[in-house]
């Protein structure tokens, strides 16, 4: 560790080469294996040089619901249209000030690690009010925001790092919970690859429940890997949206595909 | 309407055929799309002769977020596993009220609609902190419940309704965003399946914003239609968990699958 503190302002480059990191955690235990590779990640990227900023969700008591709460300037009589009030907002500056916040942390951010256990194949409740929330209408969607390709987090990484409780072999190609990977495509290409972010393979520990000592050595062991190439590492081939590409009603244009691929797999070049 | 009040206690069959169905509904303005379509199906069930509970997730201010004080039996100075937390409470009854009472309305269900706008192509936060809080471990899942075959939800039919900005194409086979299918797969599968639900083809409503009159009132008619057929529908042929099909970690055997299908795709029979 390098005894650089977290920092919501913008500060020059720790070091030549130095990145800032944003890791979103979410596990309701600081003693967690969640709150553990939290740990592990910042202290290694910080001996790294890099930056790092923390967003614990549980620690922040982060409000997962979106209501009219979040658009205060939302009138009252009229129908809530969560994209078109938040965009709004979004543009005249007043949504909360949490959200707010977590927008400015992902724009300082050269990459961003969200770390969290799959709880019925997906991001627990707390992040996914994270995603509802912070990737709000003119911040990350809305008519003037293009879509998978130049989006408004563009040049900025991503790297799920999730641990589960099934086996690997479960979640694998022929698993009976289907791929992991396609699982987590909606998140992967609809949530970040659709803001213009660069995705890379997920980093991903199974068997996660009660794992032992040597389990989490092996287990950090292979996460450091992957957090030493987490700037270099080749990001998952998906297409950006081109006419070349797509028709005008977003499909992908016949023949265009890797041989024999079909449903997610189509958004891979 | 035929005058049925919604009530909390196990009633005798409103009538002949009469069966029992929750709707979990997730929108925060009880005039949006989401509410207007909950309240429709209510009426046409009821209309019907069946039983309706509705838990209108942001009327009952349903708490997103499982914390330690889900399990106020948990040790203070244990770490929070949550799948082991929550079979404990269960099988003590010492789960927090809300989430009683939520379980307790699947158990009396005959069929179960979710209503819900597709956020981020998920469900919104609120929706899932009732998946992750009420499908606690030792009622959905866990070491003594069976998976993907007569699970504590057996017998009982769901029906997914989702509305979605995007264009119904861009939601296609071939569309950007991927099969809306595939998307709901983790969902279908991962919990209603595995819960041993029958599942039934999602009702879907594309370019859901700003739908005007004559929107509404095809969109209603096709739910009418879907809704007629609740209880008589063929549900999706997902496979259930059998050695014959599943090796034991749990991979689909080779050559057991349609020709020419991979993941998800695997588990249809």
């Amino acid at each position: 560790m390098n005894g650089m503190t977290e920092s919501r302002e913008p500060t020059a480059r720790a070091a030549e080469g130095g990145r800032r990191v944003l890791i979103v955690s979410a596990h309701p235990d600081p003693r967690s294996l969640t709150a553990s590779l939290t740990g592990f990640a910042a202290d290694e990227l910080r001996a790294a040089g890099h930056e790092v900023e923390i967003s614990d969700l549980y620690a922040m008591k982060w409000r997962a619901v979106t209501d009219a709460d979040d658009y205060p300037e939302h009138p009252a009589g009229a129908r809530l249209d969560v994209g078109a009030a938040s965009q709004h907002a979004y543009e005249n500056g007043s949504l909360t000030a949490d959200v707010r916040a977590e927008q400015e942390r992902l724009l300082r951010a050269d990459a961003v690690i969200l770390q969290f256990p799959l709880w019925w194949f997906s991001v627990p409740a707390i992040l996914k009010g994270w995603l509802d929330r912070v990737f709000s209408g003119g911040f990350a969607y809305g008519k003037d925001v293009p879509q998978y390709r130049n989006g408004s987090l563009s040049g900025r990484r991503v790297l799920l790092s999730v641990t589960y409780g099934a086996t690997e072999s479960a979640l694998s190609e022929r698993g009976i919970h289907g791929p992991l990977a396609d699982a987590l495509f909606p998140l992967q290409h609809g949530v970040f690859f659709f803001t213009g972010m660069s995705v890379l393979e997920p980093f991903t520990i199974a068997s996660a429940v009660n794992l032992d000592e040597a389990g989490y050595r092996a287990a950090t062991a292979a996460y450091r890997e992957r957090l030493a190439g987490l700037f270099t590492e080749e990001p998952l081939p998906y297409r950006r949206l081109s006419d070349e590409d797509y028709t005008r009603t977003m499909e992908l244009r016949p023949g265009r595909e890797r041989p024999g691929t079909t449903g997610f797999a189509l958004h891979l070049a």
